[in-house]
């Protein structure tokens, strides 16, 4: 960490600094410029905030030259993590193929469109039980009886299944589900965060609409403090001025988390876009910039969905969109 | 809700449309233009999701013409929603003055700030006890530990308390605290709200960093839909591509907000600027706007501030600002 | 277009505003619903202003139906615009290669990096001669020395060139530049984009750092609203709160600008991320996104580049890019 | 200037780097810490571009200590620069009140707006007479014919003129200008920019919708670095995510721009919020954060003006605000 002092410091003020600075045992190395002096910091700072700094009257400027993440950093984890789920695997050279209804709706929807995604190759069943929703009047997913429907789904077709946990009161609920889904609103919700490190299944971690991706890392590194070093995280588009797509599918992304971190990265392209005929395009684009799995909204009749219709596929649909990622990711040295 | 249908839409198609739309208990307004078909929605449609329309082969466009908040909307409830808090008064020509530190960090420390500030004109005590914190490697907050000196802190000088609700398992701690605080990063945790629409007191709801008004109220919605009326809205800015202050304090907000809604709106200086410098001046603009009250951080000694001390001022300085927010109060005809 | 009045209107307004919009020559059909009256407008709206007819007192929305822009939009002109070049084609299926340096420095820079490139497979040789510089005291480009050069490369190697024209009153030195580029700083520049009309030569027009890409079609109607059709656009990045690249590279721009307009569409993968490792990486992703060309920043000497080194790949990283780039439009079926 | 190295720098790229730079004529100070070398320059680096010495393998960081813009800095210029203008002054203790039509459209128009809102108080008669229009298709002004208008205005009024300049093409014919507008999608125009550095008049250089406020400042630096010292900053909004005001008026700009710079700073609150109801609440805003002046729409028919009559007040409304704005600018030491 870099401390620029200000220029009308006196000599006092500055060694008063320094004897705090030290005492919070940091090593100093002090460096006087023409008009500035600059004092930068040897030890472990991750624990040091830059704003109760910059409330110091002496000092102006605070540079961090380490990442604040630590477990989350691939500098000390040089390996790719790969993520083992009930016989598939994340991460590496396998890339996931994560398919199926925004809500669960039935029994017969959830197996029908199960069997469907599972016959094109996806190696994951998502569907949402409970939901958030905008709008307090708008449906809210089936709850409880949503997740026995996906186990049913399980149990037909072998998909693991991947659904969004909204509390740490549903946790109880969520035993047999496979991949635990923490949604963009909740990234930085620190308490289900911290839950989560004690919980022993993986994260899918979706990026907030207006998070930056160091604090997407962040937010892995509460739930890796914790404990639980399995988490997958999740490009899902960031919000913007405009307005052609629902939000903006930030691809550069992917390989930025990929070369900071050894944490798996997937791609969302359906919530990102919010428009099914974009979805097989930005899937192409998301192998192409090195992700590790895609999760896509597939529905079987998309225009009586009960949420988000507009950006789900249907099953051949679907099907056609394997086609096409099948060939980019044999370029890319993927495996599904 | 106007429904544009697409140019190739055929005659059965559009019949099909009706037909399903009038099941679901709408009456039809239909307009052919040249090029275009248009069809009016009369009836409630609150509960229909633009995005499932949008799925329809049929539909280009659809316009929502009435709000989607119905509880919080000043049409339906024009005259301003005043919340009563131990006395004190939020909303209508009356100003909240809630001041105090970023987190409780002592009990010497959150009377004796307390106290100043009360003496000064504060109306409401805020302190944080559950903080949260971007990394997981910063300080917490005391916890209920920090409740317990808030509750000594309000026995002393009678100010009731503001302070912030992270998870719904925290709420057995918050019987005694008077405007639970939910947190900009919580806005839309759903979970958390629904579970506050049955609890009686005030909630102080921050508007999330990349949060459309829209959704500020719709967030408010949920909790009114669950039997809560007493929500005061908090501008605390949004996140911009400049960085020159921490967000981007958007005071047009509070004139929109008055006029399409009831509920009372207050102002968050500190958070917005993280500049303590600028806070006097943003809590005068703020009055200018019609605010219906400031939270502003005050410690007593800032550079020493477990968090966000760049932002704190002194109780010297908060002196002074009250001295220049009580004259532009009084041009606004507002009473503290 | 369709007015939506407000639920005070009287009839005698209504009648007042329909007579009004009937003598600007409008077929009108109106709906009348439960609490609002619907005008749908008949007829050519493209001159007509959203903010004068919000300014009425009888008119709560105004909901555009038709896009407001003619000469570029793909329902006037379905087939896609192929433009010609000095030999070389750019849209259709055939990808433009544009690549060189972001400054002329010296003619043994530029006609070393042109030989370099067109080795690679470049088909387009870019390089800026008048330079936008934040500061006044950076480097400003050799302005017409730097066209020169331009030319001398292109003697050598049959490399038609693209460069900058930043002002009209530059447009003398420009009668042997092969594509004129606006930069994303002028693509409001609404007096240069009127001159271009009248200009034969093709226009490669980047999108504006906060313009939607309605904005971006409506300044290349601007251009072939004055006669010339031959406009190439580009997508560059725009701004948003996270800086991890230097802006966010909006890849669904492509297919959305591709499925709207039947202009060509190109990507600037250097000037998007800022990042040169990244460049080849979003390369391949603009291919999947269905773009019809890549521009890029070569250079012999990255870190003497007397501007935006950071971004400018080596002309051997340049040919492993082109190595990826080429099995990727094979797929695609694009040729070079 | 600071540069922090790569870790895995050797100790002979550190010599290289630290003679190249030592080359440039600056002074070096070096600083190791335990993974980390730091590197102080010392001397003038306002010409060193961050992305050049990013390209160099051996450093992985810069941070700039000193702000790149020096003639608009305050360090260098404490005093308020108070500009004087056919009179009348703006900056230091003296607010400039800048009302009119946004398009000049007839002569009676303007004559009798100039009358009316110098009774109220107006200290300045803003009218465009060249239009900066979205669509080529819309109103674009009444050009040259305009600016005589606003001259024949002032010869009855006595009210100095400030109108938009789109182009040095057009500069012969604001001789009789008083204050040149140079728009926010012309703020990094650079070429205009210079041009402006050897005209006398003072510039009116409104902030960019999507620029920062350092970058708002190397524009003033632009023109000043070329002779012209009169220029006068203006807020107008910046573009977000949401929508319910046009732009979003960034009050916050203004306590700073006060703070680093010494140039006056006025506020749009016309064009930021383009909501007409908006304008006063949001101009008392402005004279609470410390502003200069403001520019305000005003037109005798909003409903029938050629361009932007949403956000027009009429000069009743005007003559309302300007009692509000007394008030508050009294308070604030401030007079017209």
């Amino acid at each position: 960490m870099i401390l620029v002092l200000k220029q009308k410091a006196t000599q006092s003020e500055i060694e008063g600094l320094k004897k705090n600075l030290q005492a919070r045992g940091l090593g100093i190395h002090e460096s006087k410029g023409e008009n500035t002096t600059i004092i930068g910091l040897v030890g472990d700072t991750s624990h040091m905030s830059e704003e109760s700094l910059l409330a110091n009257p002496v000092i102006s400027k605070v540079m961090r030259v380490n990442e604040p993440y630590k477990m989350a950093n691939r500098k000390f984890h040089p390996e790719d993590t790969i993520i083992s789920c009930e016989g598939q695997k994340i991460g590496g050279n396998n890339f996931a193929i994560m398919a199926g209804p925004c809500s669960v709706e039935s029994e017969e929807q959830i197996i029908s469109i199960a069997e469907d995604v599972k016959k094109s190759g996806a190696t994951f069943l998502r569907g949402g039980a409970f939901k958030p929703r905008t709008s307090p009047y708008a449906f809210q997913g089936l709850g409880c009886e949503g997740i026995e429907l996906l186990k049913a789904a399980k149990k037909i077709t072998g998909l693991p299944i991947v659904t969004e946990l909204m509390s740490i009161t549903q946790l109880e609920f969520f035993e047999d589900v496979d991949i635990i889904q923490i949604g963009a609103r909740n990234m930085q919700n620190f308490t289900l965060l911290k839950e989560l490190g004690s919980c022993g299944k993986p994260i899918l971690l979706k990026r907030g609409l207006a998070n930056t991706v160091k604090e997407l890392l962040m937010s892995a590194e509460y739930i890796m403090a914790g404990g639980n070093e399995n988490i997958i995280l999740c490009e899902r588009g960031i919000r913007s001025f405009d307005n052609f797509t629902r939000n903006v599918l930030d691809l550069s992304a992917i390989p930025y988390l990929k070369k900071v971190s050894h944490l798996p990265v997937i791609v969302d392209p359906s919530h990102a876009t919010g428009l099914a005929w974009m979805v097989p395009t930005m899937s192409k684009a998301a192998v192409a910039c090195g992700a590790d799995g895609i999760i896509v909204e597939v529905h079987n009749n998309p225009q009586e969905a009960l949420c988000d219709g507009e950006q789900s596929i249907t099953p051949a649909e679907f099907d056609k969109l394997m086609n096409q990622v099948r060939k980019y990711l044999e370029f890319e040295g993927k495996i599904i």
